[in-house]
């Protein structure tokens, strides 16, 4: 399995070493109201808590891999075309490890003017430095380009990063151990990263578990690639609340989608839009709409026709970045019914 | 301690037996961003994700004092003077008692048709039915006399029973076992069956540690009665977004109060929004204005008055019941100054 694809399971048992210190074990909360309305036992892995401040970058400058290896609390800010990060290579020593007491990396992360603000907000808590852009890609192109020739930096991209879809997989290492009776893990899917690392690692310690990708109808570039079975990006920026899901899968993250992820379940507009209201309502958490795709498809009228062996169901909420003064839709928003599916 | 008030922690022990197979342990979450503005170690006790559907009371009937003991979870839609509740004693018989497995005991909430809308839906999705009254106190002690005249039931007190202050000391028990260097809780109080039962609870297991009531400007009675040394109700019924704490402290709460809360914080509206939105964005927890009593307290620039050495300081989160289509007042939110206290 190794040989196919950009990572393996030991680069996720190394990206756990490298930042187990760094982060926080988050809590898996259950609802019975959502285990009622689903029929199921659903667990919810509160990656939203993961820690802020995370800029903060603990790892030595020499190490890329373990640079990569860090951020999946920063990733929840940056998987999504609209971003691009690089970090500045900065003294070039080597700091000494220190958990709560790090020094800081520069960070340089490059935004069109229309990101939603209170992610530029979390951008500027987390002490990196907003650089904008225009809308298109070119325009953020050129000026991530020039920044990192001017500060001899380094890319990160959010989500073909091998070492980010390391790092990222280190969730289901914590799930599996939280969850022992897991039967399934629901995932949100933008670019990819975080389901690849998943599977990776869910498929390397416990094969019979299932992964399934959650995705906007309008952004369903995964469900279409694997119908397909070949990679077909989205043929132009798609519209969706969930904007961390905007983005195509991509060349490193797609052969892992296409043979360790089970199914895909895609959801309209309107069912993440319930599934948000739902669990800030029922679970008060604060998710972002990214974070409720998932919850989405658990609940939509195509997941009920999974098996009812696939009791344990895990749904990763992954961020929480929520425009808060703009939430107008609320009221709009009901219990929609289409769906569309592919199983592999 | 125990001659001189209604409850003594006996009874908290007794209420924890009796509802602990029944609650969850409600866990205790921390945020490195609000750590850094108090400069405080600060612990949120979750009592938001209290188990819903708790309606489904699990004591046997016969015994009023247990039915008391359950239900801090139910308290949060019920410390209000906008809330009675009452149970019917229904078929009569003891049930066995089994955890997620229970029979449903017939509740009736009197409720003012002028209630939160969330609040409604949530009575509503707990299985209790709904009597609505006017706004008048003749009219909800009306309705509520009728309904248990007509159904044998039994009047709940949302905050001055007994048995309510000792279910909700359990808090304080379970805070004191999860942050074990705690130095200081800090309470909304509202009609003062929360803060009753946790100062009972904290003053009999570690006295050293503090209680500190939090409050609204607008609704200050617990303020004025510690600074007159007698119990002085709000005169008339206060406006403030924290509807939790609308309510006067009464007869049975305030002796708790006088000699066992170390300290009141007042704070005003816009002290309880900022903090509400600063738990929401920064926590992702979705708390409601009532829960941000506390935190606003902690963030005040009285409590920086408080010694250093209270470094390790647990704010309970008591409930998550927003009307999140009516959250007009966020972008009016800003930090505020003016504080008021008294120490005793």
């Amino acid at each position: 399995m190794c040989a196919q694809y950009c990572i393996s399971f030991a680069d996720v048992e190394k990206a756990h070493i490298n930042i187990r210190d760094f982060i926080h074990l988050t809590p898996v909360l259950t609802s019975s109201i959502l285990n009622q309305v689903t029929g199921r036992n659903l667990y919810f892995k509160c990656e939203l808590f993961q820690k802020t401040g995370s800029f903060k970058v603990t790892i030595p400058f020499n190490s890329v891999a373990c640079i990569f290896s860090i951020p999946f609390h920063i990733l929840n800010l940056l998987d999504s075309p609209d971003y691009s990060v690089r970090f500045d290579s900065g003294q070039g020593h080597m700091p000494r490890l220190q958990a709560h007491s790090v020094p800081r990396i520069p960070a340089y992360i490059v935004v069109p003017q229309t990101a939603p603000n209170c992610k530029k907000l979390a951008i500027q808590a987390y002490g990196a430095s907003i650089v904008y852009s225009e809308q298109s890609d070119e325009s953020r192109e050129n000026i991530t380009k020039r920044i990192i020739e001017e500060t001899e930096g380094i890319m990160v991209h959010p989500n073909q990063e091998p070492a980010v879809m390391a790092g990222q997989g280190t969730i289901a290492m914590e799930v599996l151990n939280q969850v022992p009776l897991v039967d399934a893990l629901v995932v949100p899917v933008g670019g990819g990263g975080m389901i690849a690392g998943i599977a990776i690692t869910v498929k390397a310690l416990r094969p019979t578990v299932k992964v399934y990708a959650a995705e906007s109808l309008n952004a369903d570039d995964c469900y279409k690639s694997k119908l397909k079975g070949e990679l077909t990006p989205n043929p132009c920026p798609p519209e969706t609340i969930a904007d961390g899901v905007k983005s195509s899968i991509g060349l490193n993250t797609w052969p892992v989608i296409r043979d360790l992820v089970d199914d895909v379940f895609t959801v309209t507009e309107d069912e993440i839009k319930y599934a948000t209201q739902l669990v800030w309502e029922r679970m008060k958490l604060l998710i972002e709409p990214t974070a409720a795709v998932g919850v989405a498809a658990v609940l939509s009228q195509h997941f009920q026709t999974i098996s009812p062996e696939v009791k344990n169901i895990c749904i990763v909420l992954s961020g929480g970045n929520v425009d808060l003064t703009s939430i107008t839709w609320m009221k709009q928003a009901e219990r929609p019914a289409p769906y569309q599916s592919v199983s592999v």
